[in-house]
């Protein structure tokens, strides 16, 4: 049986992700999205606020759970008996990074697999960055992340 | 249902296929491996030849057929009835090709998913084409094709 | 005063080409889409059959002129009095040869400017060779063309 | 009528930069050098500072402008009614991060258009970061800054 | 004659770099693995025991000296009638970085050549963060690093 | 003792070439510049004609041969008992083939070790084809092949 987790900051959650996660879940019945927690960053949403900002865009979708996770992924992924890391690959950029981290986590875990997902080449330029960036100068960050958490997004930086 | 097809010109079948295909058999339960016919190219092994190099190298996963196909790979899917398409990404290429092709086969049929796997970084180097022109010149290939067909493609280049 | 040059196989045309010219049109007066005729290639159509697919997709952009020339391009930027000639970089692809010529170019011909358009990103897994091959096995190149020679590429592989 | 911004840090202007600026205002009459103040990073220079160095740098080309702007570059772009963005791409990195800038200025204002130059060849290796670490070490900067600014760029690292 | 400079930050050393050592001394007499000391970062090891390290871990290769330096690298290739500087290039990154390095060191220092040599494939995942982060998480970093200093490693991140 | 050899096509050596050969001249005493003879291709020039081409332009080179080889490149280094295997690296393409070469080369015989020089940049654009399609075409090769055989090239191409 496979089951899935797809990893990432998610702070916040993009189209793009939620592009990821909806073709994922066409295709698997068991997906974990899991906020990494990074003690050596300051994200812009907090842990819960990024988990909520993930139920929220995913809850029509039955197989999705959300959680978080601190430490390495693949000691995660024992913990939750998975087997199947998710990534997207973002046409113009992401390649060598997550290449050096599939190949280390398959030299750490042999029964761990990667697959990656191409994003939907409309959200090719898009990132969590791109979206805070917009948001903090007012700009339209419509289309850019799910409904559900636009307005949530835009409070946080409105004066 | 998911019913994947790992299509290729696999002139021959190297051990970095079979790697994906033995991973992508522990995933899913129903796999073609589709040999593509490009009339536009003299391939060095024949169609037939070709699907049995498949078929005894991977004689040994359940799950796994072997095909063949010519035109576009997403009208055989639709014929196949298939919703997956699986390749490999080499991490010192392929990318900007693959990402080509999925873009294109995403916009025809929207209803068939490409994922990726990062082929064995052992076998980042390795490619069809470097088997032949090994085996051309009397180069060892062993461990760069399966244990199953190394004397068939040795031999095809013997005198 | 400014005059553009944007050469090319179009081979045939795509709406990749015509994204293209069209921002270009905005930008510049004078403009003129130039075929490169290779003497060591086989095209799939004639440089008059380009050339009219050209004049017919961009009949409503009244600074654009469609020539052919054969030769070096910087030759022809010579003949032509043209100062500027334009480039579309694919975000998928065409970096590293672009720059190649754009060097190449430099270097042959001080007082001529190269610049860069970027693809509309939904283009960037396009291209003639992509268009050609969709169409010989029967494929849908609506979008992929302009509307005016559609038909006219399709004929080509129809039976 | 076309009214061009090229933006950046420029902290401070290297040749690479002026190389692309005399390029750009060989072809267009309007041409503002705006520098981005970004709050979140510390510049070597400050912004008055910076235009300072690019006027000095570019008095000699008359339609040339140098100017400031904080926000989004879309918005500023609104500001100052201009339609055209002019970047500078070096051969040996730049690429990605400017795709995706352009492709999320095209999606945030359909009227701006972004071209891009290709960086001299002999500069391609050149950053603001390299100038900094030279000077600060010691090294020799001439050649990688207009020749007006390097005594001053010089300056700030002596003893 | 020549005489050879490795440097860089070795933070720590990694089988990465050591395969980088071990290569060049079967081909030059006379190597300077030199630790690069610089103020503005903070390495999770002191220069002493990066120093250390590498002593540790190249005692059995006898042209192999260890020293540190701070400010250019050109510089320090002159105080030590220093003619090659040796880099590694892994296949997954490095590459743009590289070339600039050594762009700018030809153009500072005329009689200063750099060579690359290609890290083993199976170290192309490996960096000094990625040992760090695992050391950090309790990961295992055997075969990551040399083993004379793995448990050094390991007890810096113990609680 | 280090012998090294500098395989490629060489048709014709370029002035890129020559600056890799210069420098690797200035580290080895003892560089064999080896023509591969490639049946599969049609060269310009024969393999006579570009082995004298080649020794023309290094007679000035006392430690430098010129041979032509056949067949794979590990089997010819055995041959003339040779170790190293020098490749130029331009900043503008060659990354992926010469690291797929280099990884294939270091399976295939342990004790052969490939270094690489980045080539001047001023050559990064610069290759046999583009020699040959500009001297074809009547443009000016001076520099871009060394000077005592730009002659011949260009009489190839005269009428």
């Amino acid at each position: 049986m496979i089951k899935c987790v797809y990893p990432g900051s998610f702070d916040p959650v993009t189209s793009g992700h939620l592009d990821v996660i909806t073709r994922a879940a066409a295709m698997f019945d068991n997906i974990i999205v899991a906020v990494l927690v990074n003690k050596n960053k300051t994200p812009a949403f907090s842990v819960e606020q990024r988990m909520d900002f993930i139920r929220r865009s995913t809850a029509h979708l039955p197989g999705v759970q959300v959680d978080s996770f601190s430490g390495l992924l693949v000691d995660y992924m024992k913990r939750q008996n998975a087997n199947l890391v998710i990534r997207g690959l973002r046409a113009l950029s992401d390649f060598e990074y997550e290449f050096q981290m599939a190949a280390m986590n398959a030299k750490l875990a042999k029964d761990v697999e990667t697959i990656f997902l191409m994003t939907d080449i409309n959200h090719s330029f898009l990132s969590s960055s791109m979206v805070k960036e917009l948001a903090y100068h007012g700009g339209d960050i419509s289309g850019l992340v799910p409904d559900q958490i636009k307005n949530d997004v835009m409070n946080k930086y409105r004066g």
